[in-house]
């Protein structure tokens, strides 16, 4: 929006009053809304409540008794269900506990201490480690980089991915960057998910770094809000065609398919990389807890069960993904102060604000009630270099409590922004 | 035995010869008897298959949603439950996942990647890191120093606990030396529970390392077989006294009161080293499997919970202690060829031969169907420098098994043994 004559003054400045009374109204109100973490809702975790009462049998269809000890890579028919959630074979599979996150730290942390297969030395013996980020992004991948001093570099993602040419042009230069974070379907905060070409030149690109790794966390992997969903190239297939084989790992769960503090974590890669990890595992741990892998095959069964689970969700999430899109059509269209993307799938939505104005839009929004993911979170180091990014998680509140909430957010954004206009033409 | 006379000498050939025939006559059966892991049985398994269908809620008593994200620490009643448990206080502990073997590894690879609480630097950031290891133990903790490249030293075990003067010596001069390694309660394999006097000489003796640990594996802290049992002094307790609230890092588990593939593992520790670790597990998991501990605080109830489903364990495991100990006494008493040690709980019996032969002993067995511990193993770098401890996991085998197995293995001592003996007496 710009102001080129008086006409245009007069109505930013009556949009603008009327969303300073708007917002004074919502803060006399004391909300409390939480749109912070992409958490399921009630409705989507009762979806699964047969998984506490399912189990019949404790053994696995080779012998198997789940109750005690033996296996560090998972029981056979967890193997299979999740491998053809990945599109791996079942030696490119190791089922785990419940955090997907914890087996992506467990890699990084591997690599730093005992190096990657094919490696020359651990990460850690190397001056500097540097990973790249492609940004907005997830901020628990970046605080593992933090936390082991792993210097993080910010890729632009664009409309298909991540900026292809410069990962291309930065890895292929220089031995220091050894991974890269991906969120490749329903990016977390994006929802975009890669195109066939960026995952072709991610697994084709030349990296100086011989030990180079594609952090590939497919979280989202069958989240669908509809039939009309994204496709994701298979990046292990991809990574095999063009002879870096041991490029990837994949991880994933069933955090936001069953339960997310109960479900079931999983990384794929090729054998090489599976069977270092499972030489590791079996100093690291006496194995995950087979019960609950039982309990996730008897419940969710084979694809078609996962698939028509997950419609289930779509059923709660569609409705709460088109609130928000249509709050903020309705609110903030042809002002030019925000665009967001309407993404088929995942947790997020994206909205960017005029750069410099997210930071103050979610102090605002704060004041009145309305808790967002904290601004910036979604870049490397907590800082969003242009400050307009902000991540909507729209799954946990009821859809009339997320309603408002975003009307909130949309009016602290009208103000937030058109003050900025009327300041910068006095 | 040693040989004096003709007499003597006859009798020990008559030995022999009667050993050597019964071996030949086991061999011909072909068996296959498996005492090589401390495995519960079937039947105590069997004492917590309610643990599968007990789950009527999935609340916490503070409201919160087991099955949602959440907590990185554990559920409040798994707190309270387990402090009790280990002598400590709520803030003093976090409970886990399924294994704490994965709980000590992470203490360790933590320890060497970011330092321990009140440390200068990372142990990896020393040119050496040692860590003192009381021999026999658990093969487990020495293959993590293996992993990591720590220097291992062997520290003799007692009667009463490690040799603490040799500790005290070790620890004072050498400021490299990080850590040991402890299982201080009818200890893996001796079944020894270590005296209060080398509890107290472990919390208060001077180390040069500001930063040393014990790493205290509290693993068999209710494995009692009878009433008549040991007791450990609270270590926790005995390094606060000492002005040393650091020192100590306690852990334990349910995988030997409930299920090993399926339990619960808890770290306790001074709030300055929990808080530490808190902050790591916020960015390493999203947290442990709320469910699971729920499941098990509806289970086992309270401390007067956990004792009682303890005296069913001992119901089933007593008699396969007794059946062990009674065919060595009656195989090999009088010999002066072997001792061993009778446990009031634990899960294993350590069992010495004469010196240099153990390992021929072990392949005997095997060759006759009996696999036990390898030999070694319970040594650091898998090498018992006297070669003459066995370790003999009597739980999982059905009693009948079980006779014959040990059977097997005490006319294997008599075999290798006498045959020693004839050998050196010409």
């Amino acid at each position: 929006m710009s102001i080129s004559n008086n006409k245009d003054y007069k109505a930013i400045q009556a949009i603008l009053e009327d969303a300073k009374k708007r917002y004074e109204m919502f803060k006399s109100q004391n909300l409390n809304l939480d749109m912070s973490r992409g958490k399921p809702c009630k409705e989507q975790l009762s979806l699964s409540d047969e998984l506490l009462s399912c189990l019949e049998s404790y053994k696995t269809k080779d012998g198997t008794d789940c109750r005690n000890y033996g296996g560090v890579d998972g029981i056979p028919e967890a193997k299979e269900l999740f491998s053809q959630m990945l599109g791996v074979s079942k030696n490119e599979i190791i089922i785990g506990g419940n955090s997907s996150l914890n087996m992506m730290y467990d890699a990084i942390a591997r690599a730093m201490s005992f190096g990657v297969y094919g490696g020359k030395k651990p990460w850690s013996k190397h001056e500097k480690v540097k990973f790249l980020c492609p940004s907005p992004g997830y901020d628990r991948h970046f605080a593992i980089c933090e936390l082991f001093g792993i210097e993080m570099i910010t890729i632009e993602m664009k409309k298909d991915g991540p900026d292809i040419e410069a990962i291309e042009k930065l890895v292929a230069e220089d031995e220091n960057i050894k991974g890269i974070w991906c969120v490749p379907m329903y990016s977390n905060p994006d929802g975009i998910t890669y195109s066939d070409e960026i995952v072709v030149r991610l697994a084709s690109m030349k990296t100086k770094a011989e030990d180079f790794r594609i952090f590939w966390d497919n979280a989202y992997c069958v989240h669908h809000l509809s039939d009309d969903h994204d496709n994701l190239k298979n990046i292990l297939e991809a990574c095999k065609a063009s002879g870096n084989p041991d490029r990837v790992y994949i991880f994933s769960s069933t955090s936001k398919i069953t339960f997310p503090g109960a479900g079931v974590a999983m990384m794929a890669a090729s054998e090489n990389n599976i069977n270092l990890a499972k030489k590791h595992l079996s100093i690291q741990t006496i194995g995950p807890d087979k019960l609950n892998q039982l309990r996730h095959v008897v419940f969710l069964k084979n694809m078609a069960g996962i698939e028509s689970h997950m419609k289930k969700h779509a059923e709660i999430l569609k409705p709460k993904f088109d609130a928000v899109t249509d709050i903020l059509e309705k609110e903030l269209s042809g002002l030019d102060i925000a665009y967001w993307n309407k993404p088929k799938g995942g947790y997020f939505i994206s909205l960017y604000t005029l750069p410099g104005c997210a930071r103050e839009v979610g102090e605002m929004a704060f004041q009145a009630g309305v808790t967002l993911t904290k601004v910036g979170a979604t870049y490397p180091y907590g800082v969003d270099p242009d400050d307009r990014n902000i991540r909507i998680a729209p799954t946990f509140p009821p859809v009339d409590e997320l309603k408002k909430a975003i009307e909130i957010v949309a009016i602290c954004i009208k103000i937030v922004s058109l003050n900025r206009i009327i300041s910068q033409n006095p």
